[in-house]
């Protein structure tokens, strides 16, 4: 999987000849992807990321092809990983090492990604993007930017460089979740080759630029600590990401997902749908519009009481557990629905997660259940059966293996709306590698950002078009009277859309 | 219209006799506004807002109502006006007055309001709320706290101030809207009997509390200038307010106030709606729920891409205004729809709005149209007839001269938004007139606050019962693992829902 004799660069993707495929769907996706395209009109030429060289962890999916591109279009070198075992469209991958040349002659960008990796896969190839070629002799030739989602790739930098500051990898206990132990491996075989790599790295880290809520999280995490080692931007919670991405994009890639996974008639189902926040609100939406019954489960009286005035009954999952047919959990929570639960469920009931990570359901808890016995229909889609072979027998089918399922059954986000997130990604890029912010200014402490407002209604206004969408402008004594500019920004920060 | 022989207080409404009437209505919301309810069970004992002397200016509505002997019951003294000159429900008024005694010897409250004032009784009553009897001799007597609602109690007073140190009231120049006249003449009067009147009741004034957008506006542009005079707390952006009050109550008042007022079906129409903010989206969804189909206006690039994710078209208003049949503002700006605008519309469109001011709609202009003539079908519906006689004779319905078409068509929002709404303010009054907040205990400046969190949560929750939402908990390992408390706050200040 790495590399072809004829490239000059080192790359792992499932197979080159899927390039021609990829690079169809690239340019259709580059249609639906407004935002940055216009980047790529407006900077081209500027080259303002000439000299970043960016390391990207986020779904290796054709629409994340079209922001590689414009990164590099503006001027980066780039390494990319996916940030999901099983996100990643191959033929995107193809295209992208290929580039403009032959999958013989490979010309593009240095990709580690292919659907199915397995949890060492996958921290070997979230390592690759932080390790660059000669950067161990010359640090100059390492990453100096990380572009994130989910802080992977910022995880490993700052575990990597606390272990090597304390000399040595801690072994894992048994308390310790899988993938946990995984990142230490990964990290144990780098400190036996050399004690400083990560800290090195992570010297010329100018910045990462982090794209959602789990991940900037953690960030803030880090942050309080006194422990984030470059400054963030916080891409998430620009509205035309948080508001768009995480509810727009999952009513489009839930229900997609829910269908190619399994063909069943959405409409007339109890549709369980845990969490109300972007994400759960964008899947509520999607189930109703597809006429199932919904039910929320929420923690925040806030997003609960959203959820009733929306006309969604609020319930705990324990009055619902056998009556709903589809499961959906979207809180970036944990234990959202334990073994027990699932146990519980009616037969065949389906069950999803498009959270963050597959323990919001209780994967281990599961695979661990006496006389249960797992299925795979196709990939991606398992019938775990509980108390196989008895007069109990009943079954249920997990999407996914409880990890994202919009992005393992389905192709993730439309290009769309993951056009406005990456226009805010790319902009994000530019502010950080520039080190005193090169679009408004600021200077960038160790500390967690958001992108100002106007930037955020740049990234609006370049979608309008593309939608037939026709802005009013405000009159110059409109704008007085509300106290704005002509131009925007238009809103106070606090202002919640 | 002022006081009765078996009064000990004055006040001003349309009739006492209607108090009955008034007391039945009370109850009956009293049991959708939950969350006021518990506030009295939970803080009637401890008498918080004891020595409170609160001038109240806000829609003298039903719910007002409740709001107003949430308050008593809290130990505070309170005089009242409406805030709009249509908005006052007259049975409410009378109820409020005669308390728990009868009309002919009322034992309640000082309210200065009824439906249907001229300007001049308005800023009459708007005076009233601030002149406590004996305060021109006492100031300890005077006022101590205002509740405000689009920012009036405030701006009267602010201006007063202003005016009193200057000496003197400026002359009214022709370009001054005829309701600054008003103003003007009736700080004039004031002057003329005592020069420092207003500066007095200032300096007594420990905070106020505002209800809604404009009026938070303001008092930001206040505090910015440095001439803010007291502490504020902006209500409106309690998530628990304008996520719930602009929206979910303008979705219910709305098209209630087209209804009552035209009795003409919304289906199949196309209704055109101006501005998508809070009570846009809500406008929206409610026109969407009767089967309009709906068209959108904004300025906001960020807003408009929401109002075409959510699937209306935007377009400007221009495109529309000979095709709309339903034409509704929400902006809180000015000269949204022009009185050229409205000569284009089809014949008996339908004109409203439900901003802030009557300027969104240009009331002045379609007046002053050469040829036009006004007909009242009944109150606060009129036909304006343009080339009234001529072959090209067509006309358009305005509701409520252009002001808040669901106050004055309709009985504004409904208690339950109301409740949610109104236990912000009455939390935000105990915070200010404890001075150091008697809640959270944040010492306030003269700035503009909102009310923390926990609150907004708390509002969150004493509305959740009665619509029979059940809240999931946290558990322990949960919360930690969000970063978060199991009894909330559950999100980050700058979370969006
Ligand atoms: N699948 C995707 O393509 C995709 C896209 C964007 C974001 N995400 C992920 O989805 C998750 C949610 O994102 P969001 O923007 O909606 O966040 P959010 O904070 O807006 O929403 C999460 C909601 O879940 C609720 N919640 C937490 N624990 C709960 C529990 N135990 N039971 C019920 N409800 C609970 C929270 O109160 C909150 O309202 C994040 O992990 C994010 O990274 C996934
Ligand atoms: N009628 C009621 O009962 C009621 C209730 C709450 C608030 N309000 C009032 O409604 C108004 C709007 O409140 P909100 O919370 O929705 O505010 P908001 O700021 O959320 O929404 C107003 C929207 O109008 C847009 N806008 C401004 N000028 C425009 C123009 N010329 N053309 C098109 N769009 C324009 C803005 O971009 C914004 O998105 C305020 O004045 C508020 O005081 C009325």
């Amino acid at each position: 999987r790495v590399t072809v004799p004829g490239a000059t660069f080192d790359f792992a993707v499932r197979d080159l000849s899927l390039a021609e495929a990829g690079r169809h769907q690239i340019r259709l996706a580059e249609h639906e992807m407004p935002g940055l395209m216009s980047l790529r009109r407006e900077f081209g030429e500027a080259q303002p990321l000439k000299g970043a060289r960016i390391a990207g962890s986020l779904h290796m999916t054709v629409q994340t092809a079209v922001l590689i591109e414009t990164l590099v279009a503006l001027g980066a070198q780039v390494r990319w990983a996916s940030c999901n075992i099983f996100s990643t469209q191959d033929e995107a991958a193809a295209a992208i090492v290929v580039g403009t040349g032959t999958p013989e002659k490979p010309q593009g960008v240095p990709v580690f990604a292919w659907k199915n990796e397995t949890l060492t896969d996958y921290w070997w190839t979230a390592s690759q993007i932080l390790l660059w070629p000669g950067a161990d002799q010359d640090p100059e030739l390492g990453p100096n930017m990380i572009l994130d989602d989910g802080g992977d790739a910022t995880l490993l930098l700052h575990k990597g460089v606390e272990f090597e500051a304390a000399g040595a990898v801690p072994s894992p206990t048994a308390d310790d979740p899988e993938e946990y132990q995984v990142i230490l491996e990964t990290l144990r075989a780098s400190l036996a080759t050399d004690g400083q790599r990560f800290t090195r790295i992570a010297q010329g880290i100018r910045g990462v630029t982090e794209e959602t809520t789990t991940g900037v999280l953690r960030l803030y995490q880090l942050a309080e600590t006194g422990q984030l080692m470059f400054p963030a931007i916080n891409v998430n919670d620009s509205v035309t990401k948080s508001k768009f991405d995480n509810k727009y994009g999952i009513r489009h890639s839930l229900p997609d997902g829910i269908m190619r996974g399994t063909d069943v008639l959405i409409g007339g189902k109890t549709a369980v749908v845990c969490g109300y926040g972007d994400v759960g609100k964008g899947a509520a939406e999607a189930f109703r519009g597809q006429g199932a019954r919904v039910v929320v489960t929420e923690v925040d009286p806030i997003n609960a009481l959203q959820a009733a005035m929306d006309g969604f009954q609020v319930v705990r999952l324990d009055e619902v557990v056998s009556s709903g047919d589809i499961f959906i959990t979207t809180t970036g929570g944990k234990d959202i629905i334990m073994a027990e639960d699932m146990a519980r469920m009616k037969d065949k009931a389906i069950v999803g997660n498009v959270g963050h990570f597959d323990n919001e359901l209780d994967m281990a808890g599961l695979a661990k259940t006496p006389g249960i016995t797992k299925t795979e229909i196709k990939p991606q889609v398992h019938e775990w059966t509980f108390d196989s072979g008895t007069a109990d027998e009943r079954s249920i089918i997990v999407l996914s293996e409880g990890r994202l399922l919009n992005l393992g059954n389905a192709t993730g986000h439309p290009s769309f709306v993951m056009s406005a997130s990456f226009t805010n990604q790319v902009m994000a890029q530019m502010e950080l590698f520039a080190r005193h912010g090169s679009i408004t200014g600021v200077e960038y402490e160790k500390q967690v950002y958001v992108l100002p407002k106007v930037l955020d209604e740049k990234v609006a206004r370049l979608h309008l078009d593309a939608l037939g969408a026709h802005l009013t402008e405000l009159s110059k004594s409109q704008a007085e009277y509300l106290g704005v500019d002509v131009a925007g920004p238009y809103k106070a920060d606090h202002y919640r859309y």
